[in-house]
């Protein structure tokens, strides 16, 4: 038991495809005010390196895979993001990382609030100061 | 001009790789209560044959390729979904079909409300009927 809270999402569908819903409130811990996806990206990118200080999100792998890395300052989590039914929080105050993309991989990220570069903590030894506070 | 209308998304990323960001009522003309998206389909299955009384939905296929048929009752537009910068608006009362998906195709939808299964015209001849009123 972490601090990471993983969701399962019903896949509906058949042997002619897939379909995952996600409402929100209902599927998510908050309304969905921003929709992005991160996709191209090569696999020695890494990217993220970054805090929240309100944000709350939802991420999952729609295509490909990835590895999320997930620190709240005093633990990380590693995990492998290959499903389009795994979804991963990552929570205010959470550093994260995302590494190892997949060519194919597309990473489709369900935000609780519109950009605000204000929101951001992208130094590590400011998050490390913030958190242990 | 026909009654089909398509976004432009703008690709945030550079060599490292791409984001695209869609903010509730800002790139969308509504609020956003549901996201869903339909992977894994047979490149010989047809997906959508219906219209919705109410709901707005924007689709963008962030990976592979599919045909998105729209109808207005009058007119008949298709349109090749390739990009995931290229997002269409599916109004209510235009009914829908989805064809020849790749194997690699993720078509992410937008919706306007939770899912509600009264607001769904199934019946093309019903669709008729009530779009002509």
């Amino acid at each position: 038991m972490t601090f990471v809270k993983m969701f399962d999402f019903r896949r509906l569908g058949d042997d002619r495809g897939s379909l995952v819903a996600i409402e929100a409130n209902n599927n998510t811990p908050f309304p969905i005010q921003r929709v992005y996806y991160i996709y191209g990206s090569e696999s020695n990118v890494a990217r993220g390196f970054h805090a929240h200080k309100v944000l709350q999100q939802l991420a999952v792998c729609v295509a490909g895979k990835c590895t999320m890395l997930l620190n709240d300052g005093n633990t990380k989590v590693e995990v492998v993001m290959n499903s389009p039914t795994k979804g991963i929080l990552i929570e205010p105050m959470v550093w994260h990382e995302m590494h190892n993309f997949s060519p194919d991989c597309v990473l489709l990220v369900l935000a609780s609030e519109h950009y605000d570069e204000s929101d951001y903590i992208r130094d590590y030894e400011e998050f490390l100061k913030q958190v242990n506070q």
